[in-house]
């Protein structure tokens, strides 16, 4: 495609037109169209293929500050993803190149010369993974779990590793990863269907359904309770908290000495329109000297490259698996992300805006 | 003394009678008397002279699993102390050598050959600092303190410490140990007298008064928060708390990236007859990378006299203070213990049983 052909092209944008109070609704969003500029010299024009839904997008649509800055109303939904440059000004990138970018929510983006870098534009290599492998395992959930585990947890032998949100993007690194370092790795995951193909497909040693009702043991949290009790006979050494909540405070009633808890995240709270849910437990990290540390995945970007290259091995060889659940249409993009959080998406939740 | 002479004294003991609800009420204890018992071969039988109340008791008297087993009902409630051996048949331990060890809330005890080392019982050297000092900086409270900041804080020149219970025995430490260390030292505590004194007497840069009432700030913590806005400009990199609750999540709201909060306790949290208060603000781990710990002091039980021999020094060169607050009487114990959960104590609290 040459650039005097982009002017009869017409991009589809979904923008954030209110900030949503507690689960996103279909009016906070805004469906606009755009024509797509051409690339100035230096730059590019993409065209998104897939994008990357992630709980952590919540975050980003309320108001304050966090890791990163909020999305602005009548701004773009931020999004990453996968797709191919279809307009080139720079020799660093050619006309069918396959890029991972910040794409945002919708159908193409230009990209100036000096706006490359931060927008963390970089070329992918479809011999290592699939497109949507590059939104998951290899992907930005695949380095969150990678250097949350290995960096902060530090998984030793034997150790008994336990993962919430096991299905999911973040949660399937690390249960695998873990496995490879010779761990007892245990899920947390909505679900018996989920549970199943966690504990058969990815080879976790066992899955807690926290939406199953337990016999005998009032409250929401009972199952998990009593997973913990049952899979984890020797305690917990690595929590890997995708959620928060109850189920934080469950796991960290069972910690062991010296115990590490990473937390990458807490989508049980996300939608919250009361205050956060602090651990009430958190004194079993006196009790027990153990830790509690966030991780923020760009403080490795520098390392991703080492991470992508060993577990596209683990991937060729077998060793590990990238489940993808894919939802087509740009236009679904505000019931599909709601699947997150209603925890319906079985694999890392991707949305298809074009076929490759 | 001779052994024989012992059977002439009466042994005033203070027993857990009851598991409190909530503050520990008179009727939560009794007062007993015993004979004092010979010792064995081997063993010593020392006499109390002032013993440590920490903020950790309320916590023995609770049922349930910890750091270390509850005191059972009926027993002697377990305190540690200084005091004197004035029987022994042990060749390690000479009649007027003075000791540290588990003496419990009683005037005597005679400890067997093979509980001596269990019990924790070492000698004192009064060159080294005076009684009551052996049970503040140079005792468990400034144990948990050197460790806690050195061990699990890491402090670096220049960074921004904040310390709860400033004016107790533990926050003493921290924070002196902490201008030693080159750090700028904020300290929270409850009046003005004991901020003051915190200043002016320990040298910290500034101490929050969490009792003040804050022109146009509303809520109970709001002078906290003003403070820490005021007196640290730059934010928080260590936080060493001693007190949970509202406090915890007002430091939290202001920690740095790769802050480190150390969990010493959580004194405002231990007469709860609800749940303990989880930190709300947890996830500002996540979006600084920074890390919550605990500390529990006997993990370094091999290294406490490099810690002493260190402050020691320290006292000697007039660059670090120990200051008791001293109440007179064994019997005085069921109300003197309160203080510590009123904030009524100025200085480590330590109960005096005998006169050295």
């Amino acid at each position: 495609m040459t650039p005097s052909t982009l002017s009869n092209l017409v991009n589809h944008q979904i923008r954030l037109a209110a900030r949503p109070v507690g689960m996103p609704k279909p009016t906070d969003w805004s469906h606009t169209t755009e024509p797509v500029a051409e690339p100035a010299e230096g730059g590019v024009t993409l065209k998104t293929l897939a994008l990357s839904l992630d709980p952590a997008m919540r975050g980003w649509m309320n108001e304050g500050k966090s890791y990163i800055p909020p999305v602005g109303i009548g701004e773009v939904m931020r999004a990453g993803g996968v797709g191919v440059v279809i307009a080139s000004k720079n020799s660093q990138f050619a006309v069918g190149d396959h890029v991972s970018a910040g794409f945002g929510v919708q159908e193409y983006i230009t990209i100036a010369q000096d706006e490359i870098k931060r927008n963390g534009v970089f070329k992918i290599d479809l011999r290592a993974g699939t497109l949507t492998q590059w939104l998951n395992v290899l992907g930005m959930p695949g380095m969150t779990g990678y250097f949350g585990l290995m960096d902060v947890g530090i998984p030793q032998p034997g150790e008994t590793v336990v993962v919430s949100g096991a299905a999911g993007a973040v949660g399937q690194t690390v249960g695998q990863m873990a496995k490879i370092k010779g761990c007892r790795v245990v899920g947390i995951a909505g679900g018996a269907a989920k549970c199943e193909w966690v504990v058969k497909e990815l080879g976790f040693d066992a899955c807690i359904d926290y939406k199953a009702t337990t016999a005998g043991v009032s409250g929401s949290s009972g199952a998990v309770r009593a997973g913990l009790k049952e899979h984890c006979p020797k305690g917990v050494d690595i929590y890997f908290d995708n959620v928060g909540g109850e189920i934080l405070d469950d796991v960290l009633a069972r910690i062991n000495r010296k115990a590490r808890v990473i937390i990458c995240g807490a989508i049980s709270q996300y939608n919250n329109t009361t205050a956060i849910q602090g651990p009430k437990n958190y004194l079993s990290l006196l009790v027990n000297r153990a830790r509690m540390e966030g991780i923020v995945v760009f403080d490795y970007a520098e390392r991703y490259h080492l991470a992508i290259a060993e577990m596209a091995g683990y991937i060729k060889a077998g060793r590990m698996k990238s489940k993808e659940d894919v939802v087509v249409g740009l236009q679904t993009f505000p019931e599909t992300l709601l699947k997150l959080f209603n925890g319906e998406n079985f694999g890392k939740l991707v949305l298809e805006v074009a076929k490759a």
